[in-house]
């Protein structure tokens, strides 16, 4: 693919898709494999357990040739029908994705929308679920990529336990960089998609859903036949697991290796990682005397959403960054132009901070906002420098 | 990605995924562009205008991140709604999907099924659609890969347009391999996938869908999000075409080559060496004694399948073949054990076809079936030797 300039340097530092490691590029060049064939068959059932690994789950785990989005429309498609009456939560972009995904499928979607930027309140779940008792589902995120504020679902799971409702969980940015741990926080399903901290290239979707979760959709058949969760899972329970389309099998190819590289890094490496990085980039945006933006907390280790100078054409940045060869994220929909996001999900190293960081003091500095240039780098090393070599090294 | 014996040297002979030109593969290896910059626009432009090339259709063409099911469910979640009544025409495993499709989504399905093999009747189209006059939307196949038969579209579109119904054209593996001129033929709606004549991985569907079937759509909001055309459609008509949701970016950049080597080609010598290869696989067949399965015509350019003797076992076929490095289709469903499929659809050329007649010779000879070595591979040589060399050269 052509670069706007050939002669700069390109540097993705976006939160999805993501930087993909050289050895999972390099194996998406190798011939495909035919689907209903044995070689296929043992990448397929690797690619499975290492799924398993990531979700923290016992469950099988759904691999669609989608986008996330497709993965969520697969929640909603198999567990809700015309007239139920659902919980969506959001508080960002993403978040609304789960209202309208329910009004799409004729759901009674009562809404909690705490504000873009906000943390989501177990309490509030709470009480809406007290005041409708009838409410089977409850939708949230876990990292909220609009804002960089990750949720704590581990709370949500126990409010919607204490109702007995299901919680179903958009982890499409979140799954590998911020914990989750499906089966013991008792999540009924967790969605996610193959291009953010999985280190993979967009277009694949997954889903793990509790058996409970299986059950209800059971009773609902029909609304969906290519995002059919029981047809999924019959091919997944047989003796060699398979999919019931025509899978995406380059991007498996990729997945495959991507997620041998987690697996050798150790997902509580990985974690590590993530929280060092996000740390630093935290440190780099006080260095700049910049604020962060909305509620985050030491969860928010997918995404650095920093508020732009209200003194400056915030909505330059990203064009501006770009001509220096850096794509990064501003701000979508109402945010547009009031913040940048540094991103720092999947396959992001120390340098990369240091990249993005660099790279907004010298556009904060042409835009002509005051900046002791070095001041935000200079932060953000000192964080990478007190955690000691090696502390966000994944592998080469 | 691992060969069960990596010292067999392995030849993917497979109607989907088919195996892709060198150039394609390739450029999967370059680092993914994020999706809403201007190197990606770039790219989605370049390939939005050679899919209208391969489509024959002024249509805007709609690309999904999913397999060729997909966009079929597309088609039937956007155009039919609960209890409406509509004609699918099943003649193989791939036509049954258009009622599996209806029933899933409500529908009032007549069905007309003259059996695997056959060819589609424009006459009993004519007549089921005299019977229910209020059936506004036919489905059906272009290539019918379970059984090798290409059905005359051309001729089903007629009768709908009579009878005032939209015709929605299952291409998936027919398109760039058995001519279906969109907008010339007056087809509403097709359908299709990457990873067949494309010569692009598996993961991406496309549908060009005319106006009056976009409008049709819009009247039926709900049912489905993730492949809402409506949706779909407003984002490829914004001054830079995109996507609703993150597109599968690795594929795109395949599937850019791709076309760009079947612009190279040329749709209609294209058009040509797949017949070329179609009539030599058939002189193959006749070669060896044996027939053809079904009531395939001269249109029937995208897989051949060959009915196997009864004295043999003929679901060990495949597995021998796999032996030997080749992976080829047997029969699906009804079929099993009863036919092979030599695959001629994408990136093939005359030596291909040899392959695939050399290997059933080999396996037939081992399964005691009296055969003479060499006499399927000789017949094709002489199609091949009579066309001339490079009429069957796609570009290196």
């Amino acid at each position: 693919m052509t670069a706007p300039n050939p002669y700069v340097k390109q540097y993705l530092m976006t939160a999805g898709p993501t930087p993909l490691p050289p050895r999972v590029l390099s194996v998406m060049a190798e011939p495909v494999v035919y689907h209903r064939a044995p070689a296929f068959d043992t990448l397929f059932a690797r690619v499975l357990g290492r799924l398993s690994l990531v979700f923290q789950t016992s469950n099988d785990v759904m691999v669609f040739a989608s986008s996330g989005s497709g993965a969520m429309e697969s929640a909603v498609a198999n567990l809700v029908g015309p007239g139920d009456p659902i919980l969506a939560c959001a508080a960002g972009k993403f978040g609304e994705r789960w209202i309208e995904l329910g009004e799409a499928h004729g759901a009674d979607v009562v809404r909690y929308e705490p504000g873009w930027g906000a943390r989501l309140d177990p309490d509030e779940v709470d009480r809406r679920l007290a005041e409708r008792p009838e409410i089977q589902v409850v939708f949230a995120t876990l990292s909220e990529t609009s804002t960089g504020v990750v949720h704590d679902v581990q709370a949500l799971a126990e409010v919607a336990r204490k109702h007995d409702a299901m919680l179903v969980v958009d982890a499409v940015s979140g799954l590998g960089a911020a914990e989750c741990r499906q089966d013991e926080w008792g999540i009924d399903v967790v969605v996610t998609g193959s291009q953010k901290a999985l280190m993979a290239p967009p277009g694949l979707g997954f889903v793990s859903a509790s058996q409970r979760a299986l059950d209800h959709a059971a009773q609902r058949p029909g609304g969906t036949y290519y995002f059919d969760w029981e047809r999924t899972v019959a091919e997944l329970r047989k003796d060699a697991p398979a999919t019931p389309f025509t899978p995406a099998v380059s991007l498996l190819a990729g997945l495959d290796v991507a997620l041998g590289m987690i697996e050798e890094e150790g997902l509580e490496r990985v974690f590590a990682r993530h929280d060092l990085l996000a740390r630093a980039a935290r440190a780099g945006v006080a260095g700049l005397g910049l604020d962060l933006f909305g509620d985050p907390d030491e969860r928010a280790t997918v995404v650095t959403a920093v508020e732009l100078p209200e003194t400056i054409d915030g909505g330059k940045v990203p064009g501006l960054l770009r001509k220096r060869g850096i794509t990064a994220n501003g701000g979508q929909a109402q945010l547009k132009g009031r913040i940048l996001r540094i991103a720092h999900c999947g396959y992001f190293g120390a340098f990369d901070i240091v990249v993005s960081l660099a790279g907004l003091e010298q556009v904060l500095a042409e835009l002509g906002h005051e900046v002791e240039l070095g001041a935000g780098v200079g932060a953000a090393q000192r964080v990478f420098l007190e955690a000691g070599v090696g502390a966000v090294a994944p592998p080469a």
